[in-house]
């Protein structure tokens, strides 16, 4: 692969590029906001609700809609354009319609797009993109931005979602090293404070644990038969610990499937070390309790 | 018992009564700089640091030390006072002290004198305290208050702790119902939003889940070898889980304890919990998963 045709040329992402988000939901909607607000670059949004596209368009979140297909988004009147016009992709779709969309389109990108998805798993993604990209003088990036909130779709989208986030971005022996330098400058240019390097199978294992492992606590959790009662009873560390109960169960499904073999290792885990508490509480051992305790207390100061 | 013995002619606490407060750690401290921030009460004040009356009283939050021993809160010219004198005393002390404090000092307070301690754990010191109390015309009332926070002692004491906050009373057959009122009056007074007046009993099997179990789950959960990895990969959701990991383990140990057949049910249900997702993995279930996650994100959304 040759380097010089990424249509970079310096490891810096200009202002001056045409950007295409496909999906407008939470993170593509808080994307052309952010971009908007923080860069001169051309916005072109996809959505399979035209009723977004034509939202963003009104606010102008886009410059134009991105054509994809001969009925959508191409309302009368409105601006579109094509993916071919576009010199970055940022793909904010769940897994599988993500390397649905990359497949349905491999001809129609222009050579030395760099494209870079948002799902929350990143290994069947990577394996499946990244190698086929390469081939094609395309250049993909799997990525994942660590600022999900509570609430889904455009009309939560926001330009500042991503300040002072985490965005991972995902390298294997496939990945050119301009186009990861370029999503990293643009990432850290709508926001994000921190960018973290990985691999898509370590992505994968730490994920299971950081990110997915409270969701399932969450719910896991909240139904005790227990929360019945809890109002009146309740303070920060109950409403700490279920706020992500409330979830976008379809997305999260599709999430926990496709990293079914990490999350199961630390859901087990869990489950073994809430069992030493059990024992020690039955026997009534405050010794063994307290140095539990101090355990968990020397592990949060540090490792945050 | 007859009603008319308390020191309070109708339900309100008024503002020109002494309160004593022993124990001036988190809770305690905060509590006398709530009430002179809030009320015109006079304030006394005993911690087993005489450093810590000493530093109270330079900064006026204490109108005099309280003194329960001939060595301790009887620095050289410090203005001091005796506990017959207050009308209410507050007991910010761990469990055990609190049972031992009001043990060894009967037969000092006044008649009439409202007792609360603020233990998170109820079962044991109402059943201790509270008929016994009303056997020599002391108004004994158990308290929560659901305001902690994962810091400790004195120094981290602000007058604001309480505010927007629940405070928990328990009451049995030997309640008195001025005492309970006198105490509503008090605790709304210095910033509590919410009044719950629930059994002891009640308290302890509700708060196992809402207070205790995520303390438990915090440590168990950062206690995963996966965290030395989790810089750079975590957001919110990590960080809300684990944040009461931070704890005051010597306390924590006390509270679990003292409540180990409560708490013990409820580590028991959530690994049964947790099993369900582990089985639908390995099912690879989408169906059953949504369905689940469903029932966690109705839970949070009908019980906050």
């Amino acid at each position: 692969m040759d380097e010089t045709t990424l249509n970079l040329d310096k490891p810096t992402f200009a202002d001056d590029k045409t950007v295409g988000i496909v999906g407008l939901g939470l993170i593509g909607g808080s994307l052309a906001k952010a971009l908007k607000v923080n860069t001169a670059n051309r916005v072109l949004g996809y959505d399979i609700n035209p009723n977004v596209v034509k939202q963003a368009l009104a606010e102008d979140v886009l410059d134009a809609t991105l054509a994809l297909s001969e009925t959508n988004g191409l309302q009368s009147g409105a601006p579109s354009a094509q993916l071919h016009e576009c010199d970055m992709i940022l793909i904010a779709l769940y897994p599988e319609a993500t390397i649905d969309f990359v497949r349905a389109n491999w001809d129609k990108f222009k050579k030395g797009t760099v494209i870079i998805d948002c799902a929350g798993v990143k290994a069947e993604i990577c394996a499946e993109l990244s190698a086929q990209a390469a081939e094609r003088d395309l250049y993909f990036v799997g990525g994942h931005p660590m600022t999900g909130i509570e609430r889904t779709g455009y009309e939560h989208s926001f330009a500042h979602l991503f300040s002072g986030g985490t965005m991972i971005l995902c390298r294997d022996e496939h990945t050119n090293i301009i186009a990861l330098k370029a999503a990293e400058m643009l990432f850290t240019g709508i926001g994000f404070l921190k960018i973290t390097i990985t691999s898509a199978e370590e992505h994968d294992r730490v994920i299971a644990f950081t990110s997915q492992l409270p969701h399932v606590v969450a719910g896991a959790f909240i139904r005790s038969e227990t929360v019945k009662q809890q109002l009146g009873f309740s303070a920060g560390s109950y409403q700490d610990l279920t706020r992500v109960a409330f979830l976008n169960e379809p997305m999260w499904t599709e999430l926990f499937m496709a990293n079914r073999q990490n999350l199961i290792a630390e859901i087990e885990g869990l489950r073994t070390r809430l069992e030493e508490y059990v024992q020690i509480l039955e026997e009534g051992d405050e010794q063994k309790m307290l140095a539990l305790l101090a355990e968990g207390k020397q592990a949060k100061q540090h490792y945050g």
